[in-house]
């Protein structure tokens, strides 16, 4: 299957004659065939001018082919076979089991929102009959329901080349609840996002759909993503990434006429604290699951736990101990992009440079810049350090964690109390170390998205309970998800209906309750019919 | 009841020093007894503060707790009987039927938060337990549910001095989901602050909840509610009021280091059309109810509609004539405050200066300044003068609306698709006008939060199916209501739980279920316990 560089716009291929760029094999430093071109402004404002007409046939569509198409794209992706395989992991430097991993939860994600979409529930549908007698006035009847929102921008990310890119939980949650889509493919992996939005293409058409219902645009630097944002037909923005350009992206959604909601994923610490009891029952076996939690696809995580904090007693030797010998037997390991790496080097050398930083160990084979390597290490700090030093909390987005030692559980206290928001926040304890932990897992709740016990933050379930979001600088809307179901609300509204005749109505609304929703009639549940 | 004119500053009082300003009878112009005390800086920080510190109590509190606190408000403002009405009636110039009325309303919204939050299922509680033995990777137990977002500052709106100010829905919406609250009352009915303020202050101390739980804070300008906006503690932000504030607002909560939303709910000027079979049919009716509805509570409704569409047919004249007739028999009405009548005028006149637009009718009856006092009128222009003048989509916030006569279907559906964002949208049309309509309901459902079919839309139902808001420039966030049970959802976000402990995990997801919520389950609606 040859690449031909180009946007997709509208079921149509971009132009050549702006820049061009290449993908680049992190694992050689070489560059891939071919050139991709960037779309122009005028290409950005065609694709979203007709994501606004093609959003106004999709949004009438049933939910039963949303899912078809779905579906449909999960198929498509899977009939690529080994080539997409292959071309993201030529442009990601990332192992071939960890794609194959990765593309079954893109198509069990897609396959998910498919489900949701057909079984319809999640429109909230709310039915307030008519009360004709009422006194002192009569109430009309009222119903309402969650209706899409409009074309959503979604930015693929580069760390998750499938199931946070051009057919992930953001365009799939975006499509499942009836917004078209545009995705600014990431430059990192150009054709992976082109081999994938061929298969959207293909299933756009298999399914009878407008073309308009997807594109991607192939772009560079923040001009074309800022464009895209500020293009009046945008309704919202699906993002994952850095901070700054999380925060450009809110900042010129914000500033716009009408303003719009980015979901921006950006930034997290996801601390981890491990408490005495924990620490002597397993703390060697704790030591073990840390290092594969913090050099999970070398570190390129957003829950990666790059904060570490642990109550000095007995039993501290032993697990930093364990710590040092498992990193200094750890791989190296090819990063996504030089940039990621040079970025990741820089926070990671601000962080170890800072007075009362000590490095604890790194793993004991060089780095290969050729192969655009870096080194697992871990360093250590005092819990007094790490409230003198706010800078120690910065993310260093690759394979490498602090731990902060306390003397004291009111020590620990504070610096989570010092925490800004994050994805996860982790407790490891025994029955005892737990019975005692309210206030800490009560200080967490506060700050993070998600809070484990026991466990590791890396790896997020694709499930009607995850909530992977958080409060700010984790996100910059802590009231959404975006992974599991629950994605699906960031891009809807609410819509109200008053005295319509049932005809008129939307079907999830009428009284025969067609679709067999679970509603809410009179404020109480239920799948029956209006009588 | 004598009134002091001091902020309420978690259970104490304000101090004085700063300015001070008083209320003004809109029916009299005379000033009322006593001056009231802008806040000082330092007051709006010790407020905000102690509104953090009381929250980490609060959100912790049983929603039978919450709804305890909410139902017992209620009952306080009941009990200051006659002292509020009289206190609302001389600062507002609203009639004591519509502020009886009105004060019902408050408190049967407080009685249904109470409801909301007793009953406990708006967390959205979500459970998918774990799959030790799942291949190729175990599954984590993932419980899921919504928690309070922090201190909301709640602004006061000038129109509903009680239902939308210190105990409107904003503050019931947001104690119900276990938030502190810091008001910003009013500046037109400090008095009737004061007194509802009070009483919330009684039902804080009758249900032994911290003092911090509530605070009000008198100030003038836009000073004291930006500070309280950028205050770090805020959360998130209430406002009922014009759009040059709601955007202030906005535009300052998004630029704050920490973002957070505002929920604005801003400027809407709710067209109605009126299709040609409902003109035969009904043309005299719905122009006696069309008075009714623009004129209500003298045009001071964000709901009011100001613009109305008809397709110029046989029974037009007949319509026009009638809405002449009746609004020439309307009384004027004493305006809120001299500064809305003000503006009232200026928007007016500014509409009615437009070329091509003619003045139907007004009120027989000059308008009394001394009385504060506007007069009804209704102008006519052609959708071709629409479509050329968009300043005619100006709202005048007061008892005046623009008939716009369009030659075709076609014309009337071009000034529908030029309309901004709105709360609601109307069409009023016979079965077979009906027929025929679903592209224009299409159109009208992408614009507004409601659309009511053969009604007038003054008059927003508290029910959980309601929407009360809509697309910019209605509201800064078309993805909330802020009337209705589903208000709630503002003011809460998702916090995942796993591998949690039974005993540590919120009783909204432990095992047995204690609370009986409905929890979707593995993905299913049950009130079962897990077994």
């Amino acid at each position: 299957m040859s690449l031909h560089g180009l946007s997709l716009l509208a079921g149509t291929s971009g132009t050549t004659g702006g820049k061009t760029f290449r993908a680049v094999n992190p694992a050689t430093n070489s560059s891939l065939e071919p050139a991709f071109h960037e779309a122009s402004a005028a290409e950005v404002n065609a694709a979203l001018d007709a994501s606004a007409v093609a959003f106004a046939d999709y949004r009438a569509r049933s939910g039963a082919e949303r899912a078809k198409f779905l579906e449909t794209i999960a198929t498509e992706i899977e009939a690529l076979g080994e080539t997409l395989l292959q071309r993201a992991h030529a442009e990601t430097g990332l192992p071939l089991a960890r794609l194959t991993g990765e593309r079954g939860r893109t198509c069990g994600q897609l396959r998910l929102f498919a489900q949701v979409a057909r079984e319809g529930s999640w429109v909230d549908a709310r039915i307030d009959p008519a009360m004709p007698d009422r006194q002192p006035l009569p109430r009309a009847d009222i119903r309402r329901m969650l209706v899409a929102l409009g074309p959503v921008v979604v930015f693929g990310s580069s760390n998750f080349p499938l199931a946070f890119s051009v057919a992930g939980g953001d365009t799939a949650s975006a499509l499942a609840a009836g917004c078209t889509v545009v995705v600014k493919a990431h430059r990192a992996h150009p054709g992976t996002a082109e081999l994938v939005g061929t298969a959207i293409n293909r299933a756009v058409a298999a399914c009878g759909l407008p073309p308009a219902v997807f594109s991607m645009i192939h772009g560079g630097g923040a001009t074309i993503g800022i464009a895209m944002v500020k293009h009046p037909a945008t309704a919202a923005v699906g993002f994952t990434g850095s901070s700054a350009a999380g925060r450009a992206l809110f900042d010129a959604a914000a500033a716009r006429p009408h303003p719009i909601p980015v979901f921006a994923e950006m930034s997290s610490l996801n601390p981890l604290f491990i408490l005495p009891g924990a620490q002597r029952e397993r703390g060697p076996t704790i030591a073990q699951g840390l290092l594969g939690s913090f050099t999970l696809g070398v570190g390129q995580f957003c829950t990666k736990p790059g904060l570490v904090f642990v109550t000095h007693g007995p039993d501290t030797e032993t697990f930093l101990q364990k710590l040092a010998e498992v990193v200094r037997a750890a791989p190296c390991g090819t990063m996504l992009t030089s940039g990621i790496r040079d970025a990741f080097v820089e926070n990671r050398t601000k962080v170890a440079g800072v007075d009362g930083v000590q490095l604890l160990a790194a793993g004991s084979t060089a780095a290969n810049d050729s192969r655009t390597e870096s080194q697992p290490s871990v360093a250590t700090t005092t819990a007094k350090n790490f409230l003198a030093h706010p800078g120690l909390a910065t993310e260093a987005f690759g394979p490498f964690t602090l731990v902060v030692i306390g003397e004291s559980d009111a020590e620990l206290a504070a610096c989570a109390a010092a925490l800004e928001g994050q994805l996860t926040a982790t407790v490891h304890g025994n029955t005892t170390d737990l019975a005692t932990a309210r206030p800490l897992l009560a200080a967490l709740e506060r700050i993070a998205g998600r809070v484990a016990i026991n466990g590791f933050p890396t790896g997020v379930e694709v499930c009607p309970a995850m909530n992977h979001g958080g409060p700010y600088p984790a996100t910059t809307d802590a009231r959404f998800t975006s992974v599991g179901t629950a994605a699906i609300f960031r891009f809807a509204r609410p819509v109200c209906y008053q005295s319509f005749p049932d005809a008129l109505l939307p079907v999830a609304l009428q009284n025969a309750n067609p679709l067999s929703l679970l509603r809410l009639v009179d404020g109480k549940p239920t799948r029956d019919p209006l009588s």
